[in-house]
C-alpha cells in the first residue's frame, strides 16, 4: 500500500516541525481516519501505515499511553486539564483523546465541548480531540486507537485516553493504554461498584480525587481500596505469574489521593506513573502489553468484520428471518440453525 | 432435514416408555451428538430436530432447567445427589449434566466419577452424564445444551446443569438454564469474590451450604449476601424494568441456608424453586429467557463458526503469519491488517 501523492503533505505535516501546521495536519488526518467512505478508508489505511514508523507502535519508548476512567462527577475533566498543564510545564507534549460510545446516541460527546478544558485546549503543545461518534464501541475504540498513532507520530509523548464510566468502555480503554487509572470519590461503596463491574481489577493506579473536601473519608477510602486491590491480587486475577527463576519486580496497583481542583497531589501522581513505566519497562511488560493489545485488536476487528460480511451475505439475509423464527418456535435447534446459516455463507 | 432410517429406533427409544431402553437410547444419542465426525454431525442434527418437538424448547412447561455453581469444596455433588433423591421421591425425573471446560485438559471431568453420586446414579429415574470433554467452552456448552434437549425429550422434567466455579463457565450455564443457583460456604469474603467475578449478579438463588457447621457464621453470611444482592439490584444490573402500566411481580434473588450432608433445608430450597417458577411463568420471563438464550446461543455458534471458516481459509492461512508478524514489529497497523485479511477472506 503506497501513499497517494495528495496525502504526502498530510504525512509531512504530522511529522513536521511547524507546530501550527502540525496541529492542523493531525486534525485533518484523524478526520480522514474517522470517515466511513470507502475511498477515504483506502487512503486512511495507506496514511496510517506511512505514519506507523513514527508512532509509539514502532518505538514504545517514545510515548506513554494513559487511560483515565471514572464515573460522571468524579472530576475527570478538571483532573486531565490540571495534569495536562502540569506536564506541559515540564516539557511534555500532551494529547487527550476520548472513548464515549454513547456520543453516537446523544449526538454530543465527552470532550465535545472544549471549554471543559479551556486552558489546555488553547495551548498549542496540547492536542484535544473529542470522542469519535457513531457505531459500536469496537468501532469507536478503533478510531481512537488510530488517532493515538497519529498523535504519537506528531510527537505527543503522553497520550491520555479518557472514558466515561459506562458499559464496556473501560475495558476498551484499558486495552489500548499502557497504564489504566481509575478516579474515585472519597466515598465508600464506590469501590464495591468498581469491583463488581470488573473495573477495579483493570486499575494500575487508583486516584481518590476531591480528597481535600473530606480528608478523613479519603483516608478511609484509601485504606479500603488498598485492601480491595490486595484481595483482587490474591484471587490471582490481576497480574500474571513470572515463570523465570529470578524474581522480577512487578508493579503492584497503588492508591493515591489528590485534589485536581487545587492542583495538589499531581507530583505524587506523576511520580507513580513514572515509577510504573520504569518497573514495567524493566520487566518487559510494557512492550508485551502493547503487542498483546495489538494482536487482540486485530482479532477484535476481524470478528466484527466477519459478522458484518455474514449479515450482508444475500443467502444469509434471505434465510435468517425464517430460521430465527423457527428457533423461536422450538422447531429448529439453535445450533442446527447456526450450522445451516454457516453452510449458506460458506 | 429428515431422519435417516437407522436413527429412528434411537428416537423411538428416547421418547419411548421402556425405562431401561430409554436410558440406553439417551446415552447413545448424546454420544452421537458429542461426536466430531462430519457424518455423525449430519445425523445428529437430523435427530436433534426430530427430538425438538418433545423437548422443553417446544414445551417450556414440561421441564425446569436448574443451573448449580459454586467453588470446589462447597459441596456441589453432595447437594445435587441429595436434591436428586429428594425430587425422585416426589415423582420427578432428574437429569444431571455438567459443563467443565477444564475436563479437556485434565482428561478427567466433574461427574466423571459416578461414584461421586453413587445412590442417584443407580436410580433409573435419574440420568447422570459427565461433562463433554475437548474443545472450547463454547463447544462444551453447545454439547450440554443439546444433551439437555435429549433428556427433556426422554421425560426428565428437572434438568440440573452443574459447573465448577472457574472461568466463564458460570455465565455459560446461567445462559442455558431457567434458574441459576450459587452455592456458597458460610464464610465472609466468598461473596466478595462472587461479586467481583460477576457471578453473584447471575444468581437467582444463593444457597449457603454446610450451614450446620457454624450457625452463627451462616446467619452472618446470609445477611451479608442479602445486602450484596440488594446493592447489585440497586445498581440496576440485575433484573429488567417492566414497561407495562400494571405492576408485575418480579423475582427477587433469595438467600437460603441448608445442609446437603444432613439433607436439611431441601424442602425450603425446592419451595423457593417452585415459587421462582410460578412468578417467572406468570410474568412471562421464563419463556422470554429461554427464547433470548436460544437467539444468543445461535449467534454464539455463528461467531465461533465464522472464526473457524476464517482460520481455515487458504488465503488467510497463507497471509496471517506474516501479517501478524508485521503488526508485532510495528510495520502494519492492527486495523489495517484486519481489513487486509478480511478482504482475502471475502
Amino acid at each position: 500500500m503506497t501513499l497517494p501523492l495528495a496525502d504526502q503533505p498530510l504525512l509531512d505535516g504530522v511529522t513536521g516541525a511547524d507546530t501550527a501546521r502540525r496541529r492542523r495536519a493531525v486534525a485533518k488526518t484523524i478526520t480522514l481516519l474517522e470517515s466511513t467512505r470507502a475511498d477515504h478508508r483506502a487512503r486512511a489505511d495507506a496514511l496510517l501505515n506511512a505514519l506507523l514508523p513514527f508512532s509509539g507502535q514502532a518505538h514504545p519508548e517514545r510515548s506513554l499511553r494513559l487511560g483515565i476512567s471514572g464515573v460522571p462527577g468524579v472530576g475527570k475533566s478538571t483532573f486531565i486539564e490540571a495534569l495536562g498543564l502540569f506536564l506541559i510545564e515540564r516539557g511534555h507534549r500532551v494529547a487527550v483523546l476520548a472513548v464515549d460510545p454513547s456520543s453516537s446516541v446523544s449526538g454530543g460527546s465527552i470532550l465535545g465541548d472544549k471549554t471543559r478544558m479551556e486552558r489546555l485546549s488553547m495551548d498549542e503543545r496540547a492536542y484535544i480531540r473529542p470522542s469519535p461518534s457513531g457505531g459500536t464501541l469496537g468501532g469507536v475504540a478503533e478510531k481512537t486507537r488510530e488517532a493515538m498513532l497519529v498523535c504519537e507520530a506528531a510527537g505527543h509523548d503522553v497520550v491520555i485516553v479518557e472514558t466515561v464510566g459506562v458499559g464496556q468502555s473501560e475495558t476498551a480503554v484499558a486495552g489500548m493504554t499502557d497504564m489504566f487509572c481509575l478516579l474515585q470519590l472519597p466515598n465508600a461503596g464506590d469501590d464495591l461498584q468498581a469491583i463488581k463491574k470488573g473495573v477495579m481489577e483493570l486499575a494500575d493506579l487508583v486516584v481518590i480525587n476531591k480528597a481535600d473536601i473530606d480528608a478523613a473519608a479519603a483516608t478511609r477510602a484509601r485504606a479500603q481500596i488498598t485492601s480491595s486491590l490486595r484481595l483482587i491480587a490474591s484471587m490471582g486475577v490481576h497480574g500474571h505469574p513470572d515463570h523465570g527463576h529470578q524474581p522480577v519486580a512487578t508493579w503492584q496497583p497503588l492508591v493515591i489521593q489528590l485534589s485536581a481542583l487545587k492542583g495538589s497531589g499531581l507530583d505524587e501522581f506523576w511520580a507513580a506513573v513514572t515509577q510504573f513505566r520504569t518497573v514495567q519497562t524493566a520487566n518487559g511488560r510494557l512492550a508485551a502489553r502493547r503487542q498483546a493489545q495489538d494482536q487482540a485488536w486485530m482479532w477484535e476487528r476481524i470478528d466484527a468484520g466477519l459478522k458484518r460480511q455474514f449479515k450482508d451475505h444475500p443467502a444469509v439475509q434471505q434465510a435468517l428471518p425464517a430460521l430465527s423464527d423457527e428457533v423461536r418456535q422450538g422447531r429448529v435447534a439453535a445450533s442446527v440453525a447456526a450450522r445451516r446459516l454457516l453452510d449458506l455463507f460458506h
